[in-house]
């Protein structure tokens, strides 16, 4: 039997470039003989946009479909407007393979320096909806650029779209030790929302009966995620809560520097994209700076999709032990970096 | 010449009754021989919604509204369903009496636990929108309770509402020593309540040169709070990143306990209200274990909005002393801390 994965690669824009080097270099090093890399790079973000005009096109979208999964660095540049990337490339694509399972482990390693005091017990996965809510784009704006104009942005949610999400949540909790699962949403003020993610999750929650639940407001969670992080153990929410408690998340958990994500088909009618949850720094890009480390995290979440477990538990281990040994050493570079998780990932 | 307050009284629901009893003991004590305060106590909360199904009457907003200034303890109790409160009575006050300038000061005083290691600096103020944004209950529900349900929430954003708390945030941060305002917002996904809030800020900004500006995505700022909340002098943001940042900056500054916030109309027409950021705490309400903090220096905010600045002051500088001595001591009760502090004022 031969195996093979066929992945997308897109460094992006600034330091995207460097990070998904490292991220290939460990991904290369840790697959077994028998398994076939094949990888074909795009070019996509702010060069090509001023280039040609294009983000995302349907021909691309076509040719993208036809990978196993997409490894992405970063997109992002302040010579484009903002929203136009965002909206244009990265929610598009979100939204046209139907990441709806956006999946961002928030786990404080040893080693690694936190914003909060004492010693936090930090272990969760915050599960966020990723193609409804406030990010679908729906609203407008009129009489713009007057003293009369009203912009409106519609937060959309459906059943189907709130129960398969949090469907998958409860089925990731269910496989963890402690299988607590907490849902954050506002339902006290977004009362239609808020109604329809309370409702599915306790209905969804009656055939998960291991699994000890609880409702927390978002305003409420953020003192949570500082004051008792240890609480939680798998997170649901919608898409915009989502985006603020995860880098939240990240940061009390060792920074964007070590935040990785998944945006998962998990029918795999589409590909499943990977990136590190920080953005494109355009300050330090180029500079060899960047820590390619939630990169390769987010090469284990690739490789644990595809069913290489074995794997993406030697990528983990390579960087807790890195992130263990780093402790108090002069910063290294971004190739130093994925150069010491290639060799700890192949020995 | 005699002066006069006549304020409206609306301990609420929980702890909202033992905190407001302290409040009202350190206003009196603070208040000049010349200046005669007359309260008008308010039944709202749950007693009243479970005794007679009303939350709001338009009886009860006409008597509100003679008040110079409304002090409120806490509504909310978990026998009435989630929203019915919150939306029927303290959003509803909020709209009716057109408070938009939702104000909540974050300063981490000496001898204060706060969550965050080393010794961070934090003394900000948040300028949060209070009538428009998802809080205005537009949107709706089809097919409730069906696999085809389909909720929206409706953001509603105005250049008018917008512009006036954008220059009340401006006049705040030119009248502090640092001159510093950040915009808080998510332009890059929602792009026309983002580009709205954008251009009306850069706008006014162009009128207060000497105010320092920077604008923050909503995830970013959730970093830059437990990471480097120094950086923070004035923040203006839409009515729910502000409930979602003004929680976590409650809790890197020590906590809830201790968070006051004003419901302002800056315009006079209706009178402003102020309470506690803290809600109603049922698991220790009646047990004199609330801390009546952040309801005094609610009182402290009420007053410097009435023109008594030089009481104001002296209720601050209680409060922080209070702080310093209480560090290391067992708790006092609730009625303790408010002898504590109304002593102080008065001496
Ligand atoms: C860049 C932006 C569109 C994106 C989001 O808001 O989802 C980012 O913040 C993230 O969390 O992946
Ligand atoms: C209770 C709720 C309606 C309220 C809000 O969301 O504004 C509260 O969280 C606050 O911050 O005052």
């Amino acid at each position: 039997m031969s195996r093979s994965i066929d992945l997308a690669v897109i460094p992006g824009d600034g330091i995207g470039q460097e990070v998904v080097a490292e991220g290939l270099k460990v991904l290369s090093a840790v697959l077994p003989q028998d398994v076939k890399l094949e990888t074909t790079e795009y070019d996509f973000g702010a060069r090509r946009y001023h280039a040609t005009g294009e983000t995302l096109t349907d021909e691309d979208l076509a040719a993208l479909k036809g990978h196993d999964a997409i490894l992405l660095g970063a997109i992002g540049d302040p010579s484009v407007p903002s929203g136009v990337l965002e909206r244009g490339f990265l929610l598009k694509l979100r939204f046209a393979f139907d990441h709806h399972v956006n999946l961002r482990p928030s786990k404080l390693l040893p080693g690694v320096a936190t914003p909060l005091a004492g010693e936090p017990q930090i272990d969760f996965v915050v599960v966020r909806e990723g193609t409804e809510g406030p990010y679908t784009g729906n609203g407008g704006t009129i009489r713009k650029g007057t003293e009369h104009e009203v912009a409106t942005e519609v937060s959309v949610n459906t059943a189907y779209g709130v129960e398969r999400v949090v469907r998958d949540a409860f089925a990731r909790a269910q496989a963890r030790p402690r299988k607590k699962l907490a849902l954050i949403h506002k339902n006290n003020v977004l009362t239609f929302a808020g109604h329809l993610w309370t409702d599915v999750f306790n209905r969804v929650a009656q055939e998960f009966p291991e699994v000890t639940t609880e409702y927390m407001h978002v305003d409420a969670a953020t003192i949570y995620l500082v004051t008792q992080p240890e609480r939680f153990d798998v997170i649901v929410t919608d898409n915009l809560f989502g985006d603020i408690v995860t880098d939240l998340a990240a940061a009390v958990s060792g920074g964007i520097g070590v935040a990785a994500s998944g945006n998962i088909n998990p029918s795999g009618q589409y590909p499943s994209m990977f990136e590190p949850v920080h953005g494109s720094a355009p300050d330090i890009a180029g500079q060899g700076k960047a820590d390619p480390t939630a990169t390769v995290l987010s090469v284990a979440l690739l490789l644990r999709h595809l069913g290489l477990e074995a794997e993406a538990a030697r990528i983990d281990e390579a960087v807790a032990a890195d992130l263990v040994e780093r402790t108090g050493l002069p910063a290294r570079s971004t190739e130093e970096i994925g150069d010491a998780l290639a060799a700890r990932v192949a020995g």
